[in-house]
């Protein structure tokens, strides 16, 4: 596809050109601008219709519609501004520089520029933040063709036309209607009499992820935004919603191996902020794990004397680890898709105190069998497999622990996620380790 | 809210129940149906209009489902089946047991039952497999007139108006027209002149998860599926693609956590599952742990020597694990996103290369002065920078390049994730540090 359209501009056979890049899904423009010479990317820019240009506008990073607005005149600026949806517009102003945001604001339509304002104030990470103001609004004593009318006439330049809002005369919101209520209504029927009164809504302050998360829910097309005197503000649709949950997605991720999350993607994000994303969270594990070995330092008599004892460190630390953070991961999930609650608290624990159980008696069994192959060291197994026992156990009650005091602390749970739980059952294995050792084995040590 | 359907119940005032259970969104009432007694649950339901029960119905989790279904007498029954959409019916029948399939297929309409059989026959994790075959189907010389006419007729029945396909008479997908389209053009215009014709689509062999992915790039509502000769076999919608992104989030989570994914929430899978999805990860990666205790048996008499080393073991080993599942994890997202490729191999390596040394330095930096503050002990201070630098770069460089080896190898590169690659670094960094100890401090080491 790429070769196509480079071999067509270098040919300059441009109506050929026109006729693919029109073909063209908007979306599968980024991919495209990414690769060509920036020459090029404006050539392919530029034969697009306004229409079209407006829409893989839209979609492109920053950093190309950077580069395109640096290539504008002013005019072709106010063609693409106007044409854009005014979320799409906010996103943009938050994204380029203050030279370009100038240009941009001179070029909106005075009308648009109070209701961009508006929104750019909305609190970071709120529903203000992803609204947009594009949509349809009824009137409870419209006729069903009446509605017609209006959405044919205003309905083109709405983000969607098939959740309609019913108004009353100081803009509060009434009902909602979808365009299939309307299709299959009577023409003369009043919007007041068919429209649907259980409206679920959102307001502007509300957390986007929680927004997010009742589209997954409901599986609406598109959720209402409204004020404090319920008067409708904007809508939310749903393909920002995805956005929303696919971000923090993203940002669970990162958390939970142990890097702060970043607003770029990974290869756009310089070596330095990579660094910079990555060793806090290292210095904090490290430092957790001098204590750890602190107290291994403190056993020093004991491994002195038996010295095999060392080589069971990495298994019982690994083993312990790992149990802790399968248990977290899924009572993180669990939390985030709304199964657990932290009055489960105790249903969960007891659930992790049984399955630790079986998993410590499985993995003891494992261990004992290989000790008394390879060593013959009944002791050995003794501590090992009591050791294990210990640590699993403590392990899944921490990893069930912790991620839920820190809901109720209202720390996202996430930061508890494998790194921290690890490194905390890391030291206790440890702990437990020597601690069973000297009393299995009767190892006489002071400390 | 369940406090107050439950007096009402009791109180016997099914009038008001059933005036407060309409007005619910039908994605409300799975939540209510866990907490309640199964009698209520059998009056609830019984107590919802036909269409709002089958919406309901649609929304349950499959026990709650078989509750219901054991309790339908065979009207009932087929009142629901017939109100399911296609891909809802299929979802059912995949989770019953077989006497409650036998009785859901008793009562399917005839004519659906082929259908209904041709989607069950559809391979795991398939676009057939989520797909409906409820669309409008609209034909090219039709008018727009004669459009909206078949819509308003049919439309109630199918899981969309709101994208409609204009196929051939052999049933061939001709183009698409969204009711947007249709609602501002002429009357008397023919759809195959207004249709778009550059419709994308997928087949119905393919991965559920790339199907996903598609609605992610271009914000479909739904997204035409064809067989072989490009005719038109179903639609997938919006809904059900959240669900499998969500579902692959899901998994990738638990392979990160070394747990087998389950097919059930966290509390509905039994201690016995959870068990038995946590063991084989546990003993995979204790086996290998087994391997880092080797090594460090082989160096005895090197902490024999200078006992302060195995001190420093878990913070190596930890550090050098956390640094890896750190890159592991922004690779696998980043491969999972479609922004990093397999070309791009030795473009994230040199970048990882120089984060590393970045990373490691500052490590090594902090270690060294804690080091000669504590113990004034240059050769030590030495060995843990020197360890620290060697250990880093190599996790760093497996992070990065075994995720990107699974998917070369059509592994899936999530199951490279935290556990794996902590594991692998974890022998890595025991020898770095132990080959390093040796030769900065000089130890005479007979292996």
């Amino acid at each position: 596809m790429i070769e196509e359209i480079e071999i067509l501009i270098e040919e300059k056979k441009f109506n050929d050109l026109r006729r693919v890049l029109e073909s063209m899904n908007s979306a599968d423009f980024p991919s495209i601008f990414e690769e060509v010479s920036d020459d090029k990317l404006i050539v392919i820019y530029r034969i697009l219709s306004k229409e079209k240009a407006a829409e893989v506008f839209a979609e492109l990073d920053s950093d190309i519609q950077e580069k395109l607005i640096n290539s504008f005149t002013e005019k072709e600026l106010k063609d693409v501004i106007n044409e854009l949806f005014m979320d799409d517009t906010v996103d943009l102003i938050e994204e380029m520089p203050s030279n370009v945001v100038k240009r941009i604001l001179k070029n909106v339509k005075s009308s648009d520029r109070k209701i961009i304002n508006e929104l750019l104030n909305y609190p970071e990470d709120s529903a203000g933040t992803i609204m947009t103001t594009e949509f349809v609004d009824l009137k409870e004593n419209m006729t069903v063709e009446q509605a017609f009318e209006k959405i044919r006439k205003i309905g083109l330049q709405k983000e969607t036309v098939y959740n309609c809002y019913v108004l009353s005369v100081d803009r509060k919101l009434k009902g909602i209607i979808d365009l299939k209520d309307l299709l299959i209504a009577e023409k003369d029927e009043k919007l007041k009499d068919i429209m649907n009164v259980n409206v679920i809504t959102t307001n502007t302050l509300e957390d986007k992820e929680n927004v997010a998360k009742m589209f997954d829910k409901y599986n609406f097309f598109a959720l209402p935004v409204v004020d404090k005197e319920r008067r409708l503000v904007g809508i939310i649709t749903i393909d920002d919603a995805i956005d929303v949950l696919q971000e923090e997605v993203d940002e669970d991720f990162s958390k939970m191996a142990a890097v702060s999350p970043s607003e770029d993607t990974y290869f756009k994000t310089s070596v330095f902020l990579h660094a910079k994303n990555r060793i806090v969270w290292l210095i904090v594990l490290m430092l957790s794990s001098i204590v750890t070995g602190a107290i291994i330092t403190k056993y020093e008599a004991a491994f002195a004397s038996v010295p095999i004892l060392v080589a069971f460190i990495p298994m019982i630390m690994g083993t312990t680890g790992n149990c802790g953070s399968q248990t977290s991961t899924l009572i993180i999930r669990g939390m985030s898709n709304d199964e657990i609650e932290l009055k489960d608290y105790f249903k969960a624990i007891w659930k992790e105190f049984r399955v630790a159980i079986l998993v410590a008696l499985m993995l003891g069994l494992a261990n004992s069998i290989r000790i008394l192959i390879q060593y013959k060291d009944i002791k050995l197994a003794e501590t090992v497999s009591l050791s294990l026992l210990g640590t699993v156990v403590v392990a899944k009650i921490l990893g069930c622990s912790l991620p839920m005091l820190a809901k109720k602390l209202n720390i996202d749970p996430a930061l508890m996620a494998t790194p921290v739980i690890s490194t905390i059952s890391d030291m206790c294995s440890v702990l437990i380790f020597f601690k069973v050792a000297t009393w299995v084995m009767g190892l006489n040590i002071t400390i």
